[in-house]
């Protein structure tokens, strides 16, 4: 079971996440939370880790549903979007498919919401230019 | 499939969420994000909405361990608790259960940490007083 969409993106990290936020944003989704993986092992365990950032979006009227549908179904939110940069340069966008994430919440106005929000989600990730497939590291083009 | 430790407490909102931070720190956990739903859909949606808070917590070498097993695995996290206070002023506390949030992580390892998360999670709750069965909601009895 594949729990998410991904892409490898023609771009740099700092770029990636300029594109997912704005891929986003027309799909009317918000970023609530900013997680700078990389600097949080750095801080917590002294670990020196590639760059990984995990993107908290929320799509407000589908959470809204969502919440009053199952009370409990805030502890699997935001909608996560992980930007990653690989150890060969590559940066990849990776986006939690709501319909995988939510299929815990069994009720059916929950998984029919689920279908919806997969949906939305999918179109953020067709937003973004993929990297041709052998295309050297945007990181190592500059 | 239930996918949330959760417990009825006998505190005010207030309280919960000061009674969830110090529970989380005694098992190792920290809170890197945090989500006022009530004023996110007052802000994005204009709806009243009651008080509704997500924590998202992170046990950072489990974390760790985690993203080294699937790198996508970022895009489950961090785990969350919901503080919400119901209509008739009960507070009740939800925990993310990570051995069902992991679930589709098909990989061994991962299944392996995932259940040694859920054994902390589940401690975190453990930790938190409940509320008498039909003790008058705190908020109530102020």
């Amino acid at each position: 079971m594949t729990y998410h969409f991904s892409k490898v993106v023609d771009a740099s990290f700092e770029a990636a996440i300029a594109q997912v936020t704005e891929a986003l944003k027309q799909e009317g989704m918000g970023i609530l939370t900013e997680i700078d993986v990389q600097a949080a092992f750095k801080k917590k365990l002294d670990i020196d880790f590639r760059q990984y950032t995990i993107l908290g979006a929320c799509h407000p009227q589908t959470a809204y549903q969502m919440i009053q549908a199952d009370d409990k179904a805030g502890v699997l939110y935001p909608c996560n979007v992980v930007v990653q940069e690989h150890t060969d340069g590559r940066i990849e966008v990776s986006a939690v498919d709501p319909l995988v994430m939510f299929l815990p919440v069994e009720n059916p106005k929950a998984r029919e919401i689920a279908i919806a929000a997969s949906q939305i989600v999918q179109r953020v990730i067709d937003r973004l230019a993929a990297a041709q497939p052998n295309a050297t590291p945007h990181e190592y083009a500059i």
